[in-house]
C-alpha cells in the first residue's frame, strides 16, 4: 500500500542532515553571529560526505538566513537582528472560560480582505505563484473527462474513496496508520474543525484554545455559542501543558474540546515536540476532552522531515485530525479532510447535514494530483521558498522596525508573529498602514479580550520588492508611533 | 441587463397555451376520463392555430398522462386510476413546538443511500441521464483554462460575481428584481437553509415547518437544538395558512423562523398560489418571523410557466430565498445560493465561518453554463420527461397498489407522495422492499412523531423497466400486508 514516493518523503536527505548539524551548533551558541563556518572542503572531509552535499547544506542554510556567503571569504553565521517574541507568562493561573464577544475590528479586517487594491499582508494565504495551477487544472480537466458521471454526482460522506486512500497513505509520514474509512472529506480545514466542534459541544460549553490563537477559531466559538478558555502558548513549543493541566483540573467537566495547531502554528509559528504531543494526548484523554488537532501547515515544514501529529499518539480515538490542501495546492478547490476518531459516524452525519457533500470535481483532481502529480516534489520546492522568504521578511523587520521588536522564527508555514515595543498600538498601525495601501493582522483579533495590542501577524508567503517596501513602511509607521508616545 | 434567453423563457409557447385549455376542461370535468377530445384538425380550426401546434399540445398532454392516443381513433382523456392524497385535517389546533428526536429509521435509510446494489427510489436525486454532463464538464474544463488563477483561489463570500449576475437575471422569471450583491453563493441548497437558520435561531427556538416535511429539515432542526412546530400542508396548495396563523398567535415570540418549499414541494408536490404566497409573506412579516423559502424544484415546472416565489412579494427583506443547481444541472458540483434579504451580512459571515467559500471551479462552470450553455433549453427538455415519468409512475401505482391508495399529482419536480390504506405499514414495507433490492422513503421520517405510517415517498426521476417492476413489487408487498392484517 505504501508507494515509493511516500517512503522517500519520510527519509531525511544527507544534505539536510548536514544542515541540521550546523543549525544545532548555531542554536547552541557554539557558532555565533559573524563566525566563519568550516569551509566546504573541510567539512566534507570531516563528515565524510561529498563536496556537493555540503554545498547543498550550506545553500539550504543560506535560504533559511542562517548563513551568508561572503565573496572570496566563505560562509558566515548571519547576524541575528531580532529576538524571538517573548515567552508567555505561564505562572499566573489560567483564567476561567469566557464568552467570546469580538469587537468590530474583525469585521473590518475581513472586509479589507476583499479589497484587491490593498497589499494583503494580513491574511494567511499561500503565494499564488507557488501553487501548481497549470498542472492541477489540467488534471481536473482530465479527471472529469475520465469520470464524467462521477464528476456531476454526489460524492456522499465520507467522500471520494481514491482521495481518502491517498490521504491515508500520506498520513504515514505524520506517524499515523489509518484506513480510508477513518477519513471524511470536507470543504476545507475550517469546515473540518467546525464539524468536530459541533459534534461534541453544546452552547455554553468551554473550549480550550491557545493564546494567541488563529482568529477564525474565536469566531467559530462565538458563532456556536461556546466559551473560550485561553491557555498561554510559546513561540517555540506551543501550548503550555502546565497551564493546560492546571485549567483542566480547575474546570472539571466544563471543558468539552481543545483546539491546537500543533505544527507551525498560526500565528506563533510554534511546533510542539513529540514528547509534548504525547503528553497532550494523554492529558486530554484522561480528562475525557477531545482534541481537535489542526495540521494545515504540517506539510510546509522547512526541513524535509515531516513532523508527526498528536494524532499519531492517540490510542483511543479521542483526537480528531483536521487539514486541507488550501495552503499547499489550491485554496479555491475547497478540499480538506478530518480523521474523526471515535466520532467518525457523527462527523459523517454532520457533513451530510451541513452541505450533503464536498464538490466532486475538485476531489477527483486532488486525488489524481496526490497519486500522480508529484505532490512530494512540489512540497520540497515550495518549502525552500517559504523558508527563504520568512527569513528574508524576518531580517527586514529587524532592520526596519523599532529597536526591541521581536519576531518569530518558524520552521514551517509562512506567517510571522511580530512583537513590537509596548508603545506601539497595532490597531492604530492597522489604520495607518491601510491608508498606505497595506493590510496587516493586528494582535487583538488573536485573543478574546484585546491582548497583543503591540503585536501583528504578517504573511510572508510573497517576497517581492513591493512587500519589501511595505515592511519598511510598517517599520517607519511603528517608529513614528513610538516617537509620538 | 435582461438577455434574450431570459425573456423567451418567460413567454408561454402557443402549444403550451393550447394544452392548458384542454387541461382546464379536464380539471373542470367538462372532459371526463374516457372522453374523446376534439380531433387535431377540428381543434386547429376552432382555435385558429396550426395543425402542428395542436399536435405538440396533444403530445405534451400525452406526456403528462392526461391524454392517450388510440390508433385509428384519436385522443382520449386517460382514466385516472388514483385519487390525490387526502387533504390534511386542519381544524384541530396546531400543536406546540416539540423537540425533534428522530429514531434510528433515518440513520438506516441514509446508510442505504450509499448502497449501489439497491434500486434507489427513496432518495430525491435527479435522473443522471437528464443532466447535461458532457457539456457542463466541457465548460468546466474550458473555464479553468480561461481563468486558471481564479480557479485555484478563494472565491470569498458572497462568491463569484458572474455567477451571481446570472442568478439575478434568472430571478426575474420568479418575479424578483435583485442585484448580484443580494445573493450569496453556497455549497448547495441545504447549506443555504442551514446558514439562514443559524443566523436567527438559537437553541431552544421554534421553527415552523410544513407536515409532511423534507426530512433533512427535521435533521437540521434537531442538530441545531431547535424545536419544530408542524403545520399541516395539503398536496395541492401547500401549508395551511389558517393553521399557521393560529399557531403564530398561540406562540407569540417563540417561533423564530418558518421554512417552506413553496413550489413543487418535497414530498407533497404542492404548489402555493400567488395569493397564498403573498398572504404568507405578510403574515410572517407581521409576526416578525423570517421566512426561509426553499425553491429548489421551482425550475422544474412541467409547464413552461416558471412559478413565482414568495420572495417576490417581500418588501422588507424578511424572506430568505434558497436554491441550487443540484436538481437540474449537477448535484456533485455543490453550487447553490441564497438571497438573504436583511440578513445578507450575517449570512456572508456565516458562510465564511462554515467553510470560507464554495469551490471556485464549479462556480465558474455553472456561471458559464447559465450564460452560454442553454440552461433554459435544457430545462424545457427535462421538464417534459419528468412530467411524463411522474405520470407514468402515478399510473403504475394506481394499477399495482391496493385499492384506496392515493398518489400526489405534482406539476413539477420528480417525487411522488403515496398514501396507502391504513393497514399498510411503510416501515415494514421498507424492510421487505429492501430485501427485494428496492429502497423507498417511509412516511414516518417526514414528521417528528412518526406520522404518515401508511405513506411513502417515491423518486420518479427515472422510469425504466426495472423501476416499473419495482413499482409492481411494492404494490404486491403492500397488498400482502393488507391481506395479512
Amino acid at each position: 500500500m505504501i508507494d515509493v514516493n511516500v517512503r522517500q518523503g519520510g527519509k531525511i536527505p544527507l544534505y539536510e542532515e548536514v544542515a541540521g548539524k550546523i543549525n544545532y551548533l548555531i542554536e547552541q551558541g557554539t557558532l555565533r553571529p559573524g563566525d566563519r563556518v568550516p569551509s566546504i572542503r573541510n567539512l566534507s572531509k570531516q563528515l565524510q560526505v561529498s563536496i556537493n552535499t555540503v554545498k547543498e547544506a550550506y545553500s539550504l542554510l543560506e535560504d533559511r538566513r542562517l548563513l551568508e556567503a561572503r565573496p572570496q571569504s566563505g560562509y558566515y553565521v548571519c547576524a541575528r537582528l531580532t529576538e524571538l517574541p517573548a515567552e508567555p507568562v505561564v505562572d499566573r493561573p489560567a483564567i476561567n472560560p469566557a464568552e467570546v464577544s469580538l469587537s468590530s475590528i474583525y469585521q473590518v479586517v475581513m472586509r479589507d480582505l476583499l479589497d484587491p487594491n490593498l497589499l494583503q499582508l494580513g491574511i494567511a494565504v499561500p503565494n499564488l505563484e507557488l501553487l501548481p495551477i497549470e498542472k492541477l487544472n489540467r488534471m481536473l480537466a482530465r479527471e472529469i473527462r475520465r469520470f464524467p458521471t462521477q464528476a456531476v454526482s454526489y460524492s456522499l460522506p465520507p467522500g471520494n474513496l481514491r482521495l481518502r486512500k491517498q490521504i491515508a497513505q500520506r498520513l504515514l509520514l505524520s506517524g499515523c496508520t489509518l484506513g480510508p474509512d477513518q477519513i471524511v472529506i470536507t470543504s476545507g480545514c475550517v469546515e473540518a474543525v467546525v464539524l468536530a466542534l459541533r459534534t461534541f459541544c453544546k452552547p455554553g460549553d468551554a473550549v480550550v484554545i491557545e493564546t494567541p490563537v488563529y482568529f477564525n477559531f474565536l469566531q467559530m466559538i462565538q458563532d456556536l455559542g461556546l466559551k473560550a478558555l485561553e491557555i498561554p502558548a510559546s513561540p517555540r513549543g506551543g501550548i503550555s501543558l502546565e497551564a493546560l493541566e492546571y485549567a483542566l483540573d480547575r474546570n472539571p467537566g466544563e471543558v468539552k474540546a481543545c483546539i491546537v495547531i500543533s505544527n507551525f502554528n498560526n500565528p506563533l509559528g510554534s511546533r510542539m515536540s513529540d514528547e509534548d504531543k504525547l503528553r497532550l494526548v494523554n492529558m486530554l484523554e484522561e480528562h475525557q476532552v477531545p482534541l481537535v488537532e489542526d495540521d494545515i501547515y504540517g506539510d510546509l515544514s522547512y526541513s524535509d522531515e515531516r513532523p508527526s501529529v498528536a494524532k499519531s499518539f492517540d490510542k483511543t480515538g479521542n483526537v480528531l485530525l483536521c487539514s486541507s490542501f488550501s495552503k499547499t495546492v489550491a485554496p479555491g478547490y475547497r478540499v480538506g479532510w478530518i480523521v474523526a476518531g471515535r466520532y467518525q459516524e457523527e462527523v459523517e452525519r454532520g457533513k451530510m447535514l451541513a452541505n450533503v457533500a464536498t464538490a466532486s470535481p475538485t476531489q477527483l483532481a486532488i486525488a489524481e494530483f496526490l497519486a500522480n502529480g508529484g505532490y512530494e516534489h512540489h512540497l520540497r520546492s515550495i518549502r525552500r521558498v517559504y523558508a527563504r522568504q520568512t527569513a528574508q521578511m524576518g531580517d527586514a523587520i529587524g532592520r526596519s522596525f523599532p529597536a526591541g521588536t521581536r519576531v518569530s522564527r518558524p520552521q514551517g508555514g509562512f506567517v510571522l508573529w511580530v512583537e513590537m515595543p509596548e508603545g506601539v498600538d497595532s490597531l492604530l498601525l492597522y489604520k495607518k498602514a491601510k491608508i498606505m495601501g497595506i493590510t496587516i493582522a493586528p494582535g487583538p483579533i488573536f485573543s478574546i479580550d484585546g491582548k497583543y495590542r503591540n503585536c501583528i501577524r504578517l504573511n510572508a508567503a510573497c517576497w517581492t520588492p513591493a512587500v519589501e517596501v511595505a515592511i519598511e513602511t510598517l517599520g517607519r509607521l511603528a517608529e513614528e508611533q513610538l516617537a509620538a508616545s
